[in-house]
């Protein structure tokens, strides 16, 4: 294993010099771009990287170091970046009042059975070693809607992060793996039509403003007028599923394809399928509801006028809410989930969807997955956000409690943010050396004579003032060692003793971040007055 | 369900009132303990309510609503109180310069085979659905050797928090769950030694001086010290593991009693047991070492001399970091885990250790444990914090890596908080209606006429403005819910409009901590000046 990981880290070393001069030079987006591509792909492999020396030379007993596929370690400088992630999304959570909870890894396996269609297949389950039958949980939406059926809560706003589980095929360089983080908002209650769901489609505007993650656009569809243009189209009740996933297709593929799909491998009529065209291919802003409402075919159903009435009543909220210019009203978003009932959406790059080649690229690749099917996770190397209006799911636990359907079941609308690309997409903006994961502020020194328990009384002294504080675990450390430390952790600040000071009663202070701080003494300060200077310099 | 979780309900409401009363009359520490210990128990009963009523009323499919035994799910108020606890630990690790890793949460089963001894048993295996075999972590000490060994790096301090697994018999009145929290330091590195030992032990004082958990020891011991006791006595090698689990009930037994273990059942001579009694019952400060030094038949043994040597070194170092007032050397503390090389401690609550009746319950009820052990989640009731040194763990990957045994290894030492326990002493003192589990500062308040629009409005100026703000989702709300929703999430302020208001372009602005606040207008603002105004109220 070291060979290849230390080429790779060699590699990724490199290329972070050149990127570097790139930015310098002020190169183009495309070609930093690129480089950025290929520099999160060596990342990614390196983070794979497995053991794989481990049974190469079998003496002893071999364990095998390494992590279960589809998994991976995060660094100190991944969980740095992670956690100011985590920190922009909770302050936007709560600023719109959402609290948090949480639910346990695994859950009884019933309550995820028929939640997940096909993709149950996917499911982790515990071995049976008596008592209950458990899984991993698949993502954080079941378990809400079970949470609020068990607790029996009315209504509540809640956010939840937390790891999922699938035994999908991993595809590190895709950011596809079996355990990854999901980061759910979601408010639960019977509210008046349409303002939570607004609201949702506001957290998301303010979410992926504020995290680095390039220019996006949420596009937006309502299941109840989706339903309608399938049955006044004309489409089978048992081909509506199919036929569905196919419009999905849109984003990637041209109508023609689409419709060959729908006519030659799902057999529809053309005629129907063409009917389906007239409405899947429109897409723009609110004056796509004068469209709709003039096509007296389509409004003659009930269901498009209840999902019209919705999308009006959505479009007046987010204009309230200033998030008209973020939004793209899109007849072709389908999404796969079974437990959709009102509005749905799904923020994309926008980048992406300006590149059709590799757009073109993922889904030909898609297409020759094996069941046929376009695998969400890979053709979507757009989609960063997505969620939407799921009114039975809460129902379906309390009516199995109370023995009858549907009753009492809290409606509710959420969305989750697709966290791996989130993380790759700002990882790969930031240079790894810029990444201080630590919070040490001070390093104490003795560049000679060890002095060991001097510097332990002053790491003391800044501590109990609440200042981090390191220094090195050795009674007679070399001052080359002492002053890499500084370096390696970021470390600003130096507090230096030698024999001298120490018998004048004073420290010398040393701005570590200075160019060439290794030059120069740095500034004499009383003893006494070490912690006082320290934080003013802190502050500063 | 309903019901049983009503009654729970009302009578720890009921309890709350009379504790604040006790509080009130400042009541007998020893009353107010036995209510808050009566509280905690009502409350984890509630917390494993689960779904009884499932199967009570079949008609259609019945899905159970309930978490897997030994689970659980925290409400938003457990989750703000454990918030605050991880923030208090984290800045202290963060003080003294951890940085933090995340591994996952299951690794394969060969990682964590042969690390737990007996307890290998309750470790959860993921079901066999082809590929590799899993489990999920037992603790966070295995998966931090491996991921040392792994990523090949020299040296690491750091901290990590989260869920570990493990398939025991639930007792949630005792906070014994199947998935809980571990809060784990560590510092692995080849340093010199007891420095960062010393330091160890200093982060635990800081952490539990900091929580309010009540007054604690850290009781200390050495491994070597241990084994050359033993050594020097006479047991045979065979017998050290169940005589060192003999004393390690020390604390909770007399000596009489665990003599009388290790020479009735566990067929030790009784010349041997009392030559360990000579030892084992002695405990104290930094003074004890001068009598273990004056024992010249313990300080023939080489293993007894360099532990000897490493406890002066540590209380040295003890003293400098403030902590001797804490700790305590006590010989009887031995410690379950085999990996433990050097020095090992144990946090306790003095208050515990200090009512021999509770103890000698627990110690007897631990006695007719099936196996005969002595539990130690359930006897160890004061038990908070522990930890030790265990140079050869990250060894045992290296060495399969490498395929040479204990090459390379690198040496640790490390404390791991108990979370439950901590989070369950932290939450009985504090009453449920005093947490606020969100973070909203304003609620914007229509008294009649609905004005939604105008309510968005406000809402989203505010949300503009980073002031965390709610509304009700109702066209038209009813004032009292509003003013409810105030109270219920303890939201001190309130903007409140009416036409008059908008007429004259002003707001009302109403502080909702106060008493009677629903008496009374509030000051009036001009709209304009509302933000500046809820800014500079919100500061104060």
């Amino acid at each position: 294993m070291g060979d290849c990981e230390e080429q790779l880290r060699k590699q990724i070393g490199e290329l972070d010099a050149r990127l570097r001069q790139l930015r310098a030079d002020k190169a183009e987006k495309s070609v930093i771009a690129g480089e950025v591509a290929t520099r999160r792909d060596l990342t990614t492999r390196l983070g794979a990287l497995t053991g794989v020396s481990a049974s190469s030379k079998k003496e002893s007993k071999t364990i095998a170091v390494k992590v279960p596929k589809g998994t991976r370690d995060y660094t100190a400088k991944d969980m740095s970046v992670r956690s100011e992630i985590f920190q922009t999304i909770v302050e936007v959570f709560e600023r719109h009042g959402a609290v948090t909870i949480d639910t346990p890894v695994f859950e009884l396996k019933e309550v995820l059975t028929g939640k997940y269609g096909e993709d149950s297949k996917l499911i982790y389950d515990l071995k049976d070693q008596g008592g209950e039958e458990c899984s991993l949980r698949y993502d954080l939406t079941v378990p809400f809607a079970r949470h609020v059926a068990m607790s029996g809560i009315p209504k509540i706003k809640r956010y939840h992060i937390a790891k999922v589980y699938r035994r999908d095929q991993p595809a590190m360089t895709k950011g596809r793996m079996r355990e990854f983080f999901q980061c759910d908002f979601d408010i639960a209650g019977p509210y008046d039509a349409m303002i939570p769901d607004a609201e949702c489609v506001r957290v998301a505007v303010e979410v992926l403003s504020q995290l680095d993650v390039g220019s996006f656009v949420v596009k937006l569809n309502h299941r109840k007028i989706l339903d309608a243009i399938f049955e006044v189209s004309g489409v089978p009740e048992d081909k509506i599923r199919a036929i569905s996933s196919a419009v999905d297709k849109l984003d990637k593929l041209p109508w023609a394809d689409v419709r060959k799909e729908m006519t030659e491998e799902k057999g529809l009529a053309g005629e129907v399928a063409d009917r389906i065209g007239t409405y899947v291919q429109l897409r723009g802003g609110p004056e796509l509801l004068e469209t709709l409402k003039a096509k007296p075919e389509l409004m003659a159903n009930a269901k498009a006028q209840e999902g019209v009435a919705d999308m009006e009543l959505f479009f007046r909220y987010a204009a309230i809410y200033n998030v008209l210019g973020y939004v793209s009203f899109d007849m072709s978003l389908a999404r796969g989930l079974d437990y959709y009932t009102g509005i749905i959406y799904e923020a994309v790059l926008v980048e992406e969807s300006e590149r059709p080649v590799v757009a073109q690229a993922a889904a030909s690749a898609a297409k020759k997955s094996k069941s046929g099917e376009v695998d969400e996770s890979q053709a979507r190397t757009g989609s960063i956000a997505a969620g939407g209006r799921y009114d039975k799911l809460v129902g379906m636990f309390v009516a199995s409690r109370r023995g009858k359907e549907g009753r009492d079941g809290v409606p509710c609308v959420g969305i989750s943010f697709g966290m791996e690309r989130i993380f790759s997409l700002v990882m790969s903006r930031r240079m790894s050396q810029d990444i201080k994961a630590n919070k040490t502020a001070v390093y104490v020194i003795a560049p000679k004579d060890g002095l060991l328990e001097e510097r332990m009384r002053i790491a003391t002294e800044l501590w109990d003032n609440g200042i981090a504080t390191e220094f090195a675990y050795k009674t007679n450390p070399r001052l080359a060692t002492q002053y890499s430390a500084c370096d390696a952790d970021v470390i600003p600040w130096a507090v230096i003793i030698g024999k001298d000071e120490l018998e004048k009663g004073v420290v010398l202070l040393k701005n570590m971040a200075e160019k060439d701080a290794s030059q120069g003494n740095g500034a004499v300060i009383q003893r006494s007055e070490m912690v006082a200077e320290l934080k003013k310099r802190l502050q500063a």
